[in-house]
């Protein structure tokens, strides 16, 4: 997700703007993944409202929740590839000592 | 992440493991979020204990919460760069008419 | 709040309803909370939208928290002003061996 | 819930403390219903790691997120029973005209 993380730091700097505290950010993640919460419940829930499209909608939601850590990521120097291949390498390690 | 994606999914088989249900990994998403969320108040907030290292421990959670992700994706056929790619195409569009 | 969680199980049972499963109620947990956090950016942070009001907006999301807790409460036996009372013993007690 | 918002309140002027910040408040929240979360998990999801005791911890995660929301309506001059029975409205008026 290099590419993605760089697009969107180029494209701030040309806006001009700048990055939210991280509790702003923190804030929003919240809200992005109550929104991905409430899909859940109407997919596979007692709230089911949805016919097709919901593979279309989940990737919406978490397309936004990635946005939103791809920001707080930005603006600490962290790359989302190598966080998430730590996590790999953690879990992987932990069952079987190996990756 | 493509690749961490595939390298997930090639390690639940040869473990023979299957995706946990969408309500499980969900929840398993907003304990990830609630860790984030604790080293944010400790890192600025009013709880303050850390000196050091805290982009390091940045990175482990974020990893945690894009491994959950990627989990979810795996058992939807999503792709994490694809969703990204899609809600930067939102903000950018919504924000300026292009990318 | 005795009292409410009563009127909240009569209320269920005269429409010959259940409780949500523990993983539904704790998704819609999770977006009600997401709601909340919503509107402390709107207020607070960086995308500030309201004028006035406020406090009775915060109040309608904490309403939906609690009712969304009471609803989890009530389907395990378990009293909100109990729960309550006795985290603040615990704080009291970590921090003045008092209460 | 008064009796307990205000001794929180007694309690807290005593110690001569004032309340968090609001977004500071609401990372707090996020980790404790992300503590809340976990316990959901270990009780009825595929973490089962649990036996007896459950309620009680229930209880405990609740108390916590109560005791989280109890700061923050403190300090925004909001009753949580007040909040509590107007949602309770809201859903019984929403699906049946009375109460």
């Amino acid at each position: 997700m290099n590419k993605e993380q760089q697009l969107i730091d180029v494209w701030m700097k040309e806006q001009g703007w700048s990055y939210w505290k991280p509790h702003e950010i923190l804030a929003r993640l919240m809200e992005e993944t109550g929104e991905f919460a409430r899909l859940v419940n109407h997919e596979y829930g007692p709230k089911k409202k949805k016919e097709g499209e919901s593979v279309q909608d989940f990737e919406d939601e978490i397309g936004d929740i990635l946005y939103t850590l791809a920001c707080f990521a930005n603006s600490h120097g962290i790359s989302l590839d190598a966080a998430l291949e730590r996590s790999i390498q953690k879990v992987a390690g932990r069952d079987k000592g190996r990756f």
